[in-house]
């Protein structure tokens, strides 16, 4: 235990998933810790845990020198900071306040300024990780704010995370690389559910399929992840459909500021959308098979029919050809909104939106080596072919389809001999973004 | 009756919708029209109209100075001629062929270049207009071949179509033409689909939606003409959902040998995929809107309740951003596939890929003047409106969505102030295409 952080006194607004588990790792670790919530039960809990409760943020502040708020959106940060919470109102000079909320990243900014007119520091500090490494004390957290704040909560926020990276002294940096891995994220289940989807269809044992995807260039850190629901047919929420209709929403909304052009999250947002719109937007989010499953009426097969080599490798081109034009199009965002792209590819390499060839590709983007290891025109061809498989089954893959069109428009460029990477000169051209150079 | 027209034989393959309308207009004007068909009861009745009919085409071919031939696809129109039917081995020297078939524009060269060793001339000659117009000799013929191949066949052609268009010499840009024409009827039909379902759900009554847009900026000839049946109801199929799979199939297929990109046209023909996904395939096209029905539940609502109004400007705007896109989409194709755009402007306009917003807009890009009626950066806005406002609804909208991406890559690109007609510049951009310039 660290002795400095067993002085100080954390408040954590907001006891859900994140918050909870937060707040009782703080706890185990000896640290002095108020929650607040909107619920009772919930207080009553944390209370039995050894916490301290509060009814009102406004009660909490006077308590506390740091506190972490882990509430929904943007919308209750701000009424629990400035508004009904009145957090800022009542919260001592010299504190710091986290948010852990996955917003919009032009807004931490505005909430660090108005909170040091008060003489109150301010991180901004999404999570990621889940409910439970967030309750094992292992969370991640992607932090940016000045070095007063870091040297006043940085022990505190050790103490309740796995892993907190310090991401420099602007706060929205945090926000920009978390709402880069919920674009990634985001695209990669459903990419894993269209990719799950086609190859029922298409006659594959789903297990088999699982197994050879999660050991190949398809693998991600999501269908390693969420497949397992899809195929244990289990939908009770770890995270839900609605959470992504929001979190790609926010992504949108974002590029839609930076006048920064999204095609491949604007085609799985619809596929949030469309499996909200069906009624299963309060289900795990990999109930976006669901939908692929109500247009196509999916059929199970088991065994080991001739063609089923095929099958597996086509699923795996599926995947491997989204997720390189995923995390061109991420990596292009995050330059766009700012980040550093080395640091984003080292946040991005140990949080969920990770894929095998986000691991794999994005180091040719940072070096700025498109020599072919295979190249743009493979996926204008692989994507083609897995499009073509798709019509003749009268299959619907958006995903795909959006993927292959950014190919088709790299090619299009001039660059189709160079390394598939190179997706990424297709954003760097029509929004003028520079690359990294070759050294 | 044209004298020379009754003197010459008309041979007919395929007695089909468009077959049938264009043998039994050449019989009702006085001309020996032979006829062949794999369906003997469609033979039958062609014998009873006063037709000669012949078992095979290569029996047809002796009797014939011209040849329409009219079948499903290009693999059978490369049957008739040069497979089991054996038309081009049984044809006299002198005598034409006209390929009338929805094909990919590479073929008809190959095939004139073939005929040409037998002394065969050629017109590719792809028609539209729907069986009604065919059978009142009232069909649209998008014609191309050489001045000797029209000499030979041209009246023959006048005597059975509303209207020939002679579209220069080169076989290939009648079917460019034609498949410039499918891509827009293909997105235009699966915008009016999406529009009508969000309109619905947002609680207008379609009637009134439909009367509106008629008379609004959002009309398309396919609006005006497809919506009627989803109002009634009717979806005895006058053209099928699985004609604009095959259809934008082959647009998606030409772009992609040309390495053009069509984001538009690939999210619709998912649209077409996903309704033939979920069994409604044989049904009229119109029947995309049940893909929107299925996934939201669709409801409808009538009256006049509070925000009609709004909803109606709403629905107009989505058709609107998303006809100038697909018209700076399909510009973009044919003019990359190498069609002349006034030509094609004059076609199209006459044409069932007709909107409004075709009429309106393309202008500027053909005087190449992008002096700001409306700018790009307007749609980029009143796009994002619909989507906040779906996505509130929790409604997908694929097509609006992936016209959105374009207006901002046309944006990020530098072009948000100039005019709409503006977005043909991120595909001039990217595939190096050059566009008129102002005089």
């Amino acid at each position: 235990m660290n002795p400095s952080a067993s002085t100080q006194t954390l408040g954590v607004v907001g006891l859900g998933s994140m918050g909870w588990g937060a707040a009782v790792s703080a706890l185990r670790r000896g640290i002095t810790t108020w929650g607040s919530d909107t619920r009772s039960d919930v207080l009553e809990r944390f209370a039995a845990a050894g916490g301290h409760v509060a009814s009102t943020p406004a009660e909490l502040a006077a308590h506390c020198d740091v506190v972490i708020i882990l509430v929904v959106n943007a919308a209750q940060t701000e009424d629990v900071l400035f508004g009904n919470g009145a957090l800022a109102q009542h919260l001592k000079s010299g504190s710091v306040v986290v948010a852990s909320a996955t917003v919009d990243p032009s807004l931490p900014p505005q909430w660090a300024a108005q909170l040091a007119e008060r003489g109150i520091g301010f991180i901004d500090g999404p999570v990621s990780g889940g409910a439970r490494k967030a309750a094992d004390g292992q969370m991640t957290i992607m932090a940016s704010g000045s070095a007063d704040a870091f040297a006043a909560a940085g022990e505190l926020l050790d103490a309740i995370a796995g892993k907190v990276y310090r991401l420099g002294d602007q706060p929205g940096i945090g926000s920009t690389v978390k709402m880069i891995n919920q674009h990634l994220a985001g695209v990669h289940i459903a990419a894993a559910c269209e990719a799950m989807a086609l190859g029922m269809r298409a006659g594959a044992d789903p297990r088999q399929l699982y197994d050879v995807i999660c050991n190949s260039a398809g693998m991600s850190w999501m269908f390693q992840n969420r497949v397992p629901h899809i195929l244990d047919g289990d939908y009770t929420p770890l995270s839900s459909v609605n959470i992504f209709v929001k979190d790609l929403g926010l992504v949108l909304d974002a590029a839609r500021r930076l006048a920064f052009p999204l095609p491949l999250a604007a085609a799985a947002h619809q596929l949030y959308l469309a499996t909200a719109a069906a009624g299963h937007g309060g289900e795990d989010d990999a109930a976006v098979i669901k939908f692929y499953a109500a247009i196509a009426g999916l059929v199970y097969r088991l065994g080991d029919q001739p063609g089923i080599g095929s099958t597996v490798k086509m699923i795996n081109q599926h995947l491997a050809g989204v997720h390189i034009a995923a995390a061109c199009e991420a990596m292009a965002l995050g330059m766009r909104a700012g980040a550093d792209p080395r640091q984003l590819y080292d946040v991005i390499c140990n949080s969920a939106g990770m894929s095998w060839m986000f691991q794999n590709r994005v180091p040719h983007i940072l070096d700025g080596d498109y020599t072919p290891l295979s190249s743009v025109n493979i996926f204008v061809k692989d994507l083609g072919l897995v499009l073509d498989a798709a019509r003749r089954l009268a299959f619907p893959l958006p995903l795909a389809a959006a993927a292959h069109q950014l190919y088709l428009a790299t090619a299009a460029a001039g660059h189709g001999g160079e390394d598939d990477a190179a997706v990424i000169k297709f954003y760097a051209a029509i929004a003028g973004l520079e690359l990294p150079a070759a050294p």
